[in-house]
């Protein structure tokens, strides 16, 4: 099964945005089992978009497009596709019902423009669009079928998952292609690689492992292709077993799911409250760990503490040993984690102070050096880390290791 | 002059890289004036490569092709663009001089596969590549000016600046194509094209409106095409000013930039110190305030309040106030701006208080219910905003509506 994916917008023509769109979608795909054969960027344009859908339709499977749907003049796509496929636009009563809703919910009335976009072209079957206003649009044309998306990101993804893939899981023939995604933290893919070899080795023919790599984290994707349900899953317990007995130590779970989440799970259950101070991470882990819905049963807050002051007067650090050891040192994420752990009443915290960049980086301590501590009043992990790449990735991976090092702790792995 | 960017290769294809080439390149181009109508990823097989040509040459005038030019077997590129153009490959010595140097500063000696990467089209003109060992290749036909170049990013580069562009301005008489930014906060778009649709209707041909929204944030977008720099800077200003007038309050820049980093720049001219004290956001406003480099300038840290006793204890807000009027209500969002001034010793600070969700909501105070208040120790403001969509957009939609408030107080836009 072949499938191109199209772009419309000027946004990426003009090299303003990377098109991420296309890549997601492209995984997703890879990930049926399908095989993308191009992906194309093109202007919102009638005749562009013509021109391209007659080079496709027929000679692919599935085209999905996205972008060129919002409520303004410059955006031609619904449209185009109306006339394209033939017939006219016609308001569509659930969607314009989606959109009122959408509308009401944020205390607002409809516009015109509003009104508008519940307009669908009659040759299609309408997708309703639950994070946002411009319906999705489903085509067949000479064996083809066409799906025209927002080119949201938060309105386009929600709508592959939830409407297009198991539209086509519905219609089409889709090779059996079964995923297990192993979460591993702390080692780098290197190392990793390295010390699974033989494992890897041993796979069978129908299995294939991926390395996805993210800041702080790998994941291994295993894939068994051609096996019924009950088959892979006894080569995936086999296999997942044999793993943990080499690297369990750095497995944190046994899906795709984010460390936040599963420390958020191993807190909840021991009824352990969390806090974090952090410096040179900004907020940025507490963001993480608020980001699981649910967190305010385990985590009460932070004290971010960016200057010295701060450290001083809101984490009880001794001024003395900031002036002494200076703020990025084992004295002070220590002192920060008793701080946190007293001020906000928690049983346990995390702590960090770094120097991010891109300035502020001396011979002693350079840009990336960042000290993370955690634990609880009494008993305190910490270590000197050096991150490399820009602001953003030091920070990032300085977040995600203070978590991974946490879960460690509650696991009694450290020590 | 129309450009299209080709890619070939299976990374893009499969979701495993975005095609951050094909962005770099089309900025490049657009800047030169040019006009990008396309961009397209293929797969490293001769018939792709042959049809993709086959559709582009004659139609478009310049296709920039990055990829397949690997020594491996499965980069079949060259070969196949020797035979579409005619003549067989033949070895350059100026080129194989390039490698033999390249590989002379490295103290290796040249193997085979090296060699090979010596021999170029016949009917191309070689572009040499000072940064590795596949040249690239400049072949002309049917009107249609078609390069070929490596895809890894630090050869291509440098090739396209210091080869391409010097090539195609001897060779082309090449239109302006010039682009203003103007960023806009707080209205979103249906209700901006309302806003300025007179404005945009009045636009003259030679220039396009875009708009390029993001949660909280409206970027517009103006092109003026075939304009000397004096003309177009012109057009911009007096349209710029026109724009000003209706919706100058609304406007946090004119250049494409972020809010984070404007709202600093003011702060730090302002010489005014900021914290935050946030509830629902959990974070997130002090991560996106210290994503900017040299933020420790103006911003001394935060108290993240996810607990009601965090509140009271950290940020003095009266326990009376919150169980009078619960935690998500003016008082508290007001009186944790006081409490974040006094207890962070800072002129300024944001707060929230919100339902984040999905859980949590009441008929009273459903899910995306956001208190939010600006201000300093004697003057703050604050507002309830009823954002949609999912946790984590009520969260970012909360905190750049957080900044952008505090940017018009600082402005004197509030009151």
């Amino acid at each position: 099964m072949e499938v191109s994916i199209v772009t419309i917008g000027d946004e990426i023509l003009i090299g303003q945005i990377n098109d991420t769109n296309s890549t997601w979608i492209a995984k997703r795909m890879t990930g049926l089992g399908l095989h993308v054969c191009e992906t194309v960027s093109i202007s919102d344009h009638p005749d562009q978009i013509r021109s391209t859908l007659d080079r496709l339709i027929g000679n692919t499977d599935l085209v999905l497009m996205t972008g060129g749907l919002g409520p303004t003049k410059d955006d031609l796509t619904k449209e185009t596709l109306s006339s394209y496929f033939g017939g006219k636009l016609v308001i569509n009563e659930e969607v314009l019902e989606t959109i009122r809703k959408f509308f009401q919910l944020r205390g607002r009335n409809l516009i015109e423009s509003n009104r508008r976009q519940a307009e669908v072209p009659e040759a299609c079957r309408p997708l309703p669009n639950l994070h946002g206003t411009a319906p999705g649009m489903w085509f067949e044309k000479a064996g083809t079928i066409v799906v025209s998306m927002p080119g949201v990101p938060y309105e386009m993804k929600p709508m592959v998952d939830d409407q297009v893939i198991p539209g086509l899981k519905d219609q089409l023939n889709i090779p059996k292609l079964i995923h297990k995604t192993i979460m591993t933290h702390g080692v780098p893919e290197s190392y990793l690689a390295e010390m699974i070899e033989e494992w890897e080795e041993a796979l069978p023919e129908c299995m294939k492992l991926a390395y996805l790599p993210r800041p702080g984290i790998v994941r291994l994707r295993l894939t068994v292709r051609g096996k019924c349900a009950e088959e892979a899953e006894y080569l995936f317990f086999e296999k997942t077993e044999a793993l943990r007995k080499r690297i369990g130590d750095h497995i944190f779970a046994y899906e795709d799911t984010l460390l936040e989440k599963v420390l958020g799970e191993v807190l909840k259950q021991k009824k352990v409250s969390l806090s974090t101070a952090e410096s040179c991470t900004g907020g940025n882990i507490a963001r993480l760990i608020t980001s699981v819905p649910g967190s305010s049963a385990y985590f009460k807050g932070s004290v971010i503490a960016y200057s010295d002051q701060v450290k001083a007067h809101l984490l009880d650090v001794d001024a003395e040993t900031i002036s002494k050891n200076g703020a990025v040192s084992q004295e002070v994420v220590t002192s920060m984690i008793q701080g946190a752990c007293a001020k906000l009443n928690t049983d346990v915290a995390m702590a960090t102070s770094g120097i991010a960049g891109p300035d502020g980086g001396t011979d002693e301590k350079p840009v990336g050096l960042v000290w993370i501590a955690v634990g609880d009043r009494e008993n305190v992990f910490s270590k000197k880390f050096q991150f490399g790449g820009h602001r953003e990735l030091v920070i990032e991976q300085a977040s995600i290791m203070a978590m991974g090092l946490l879960l460690k702790h509650l696991k009694g792995l450290l020590n």
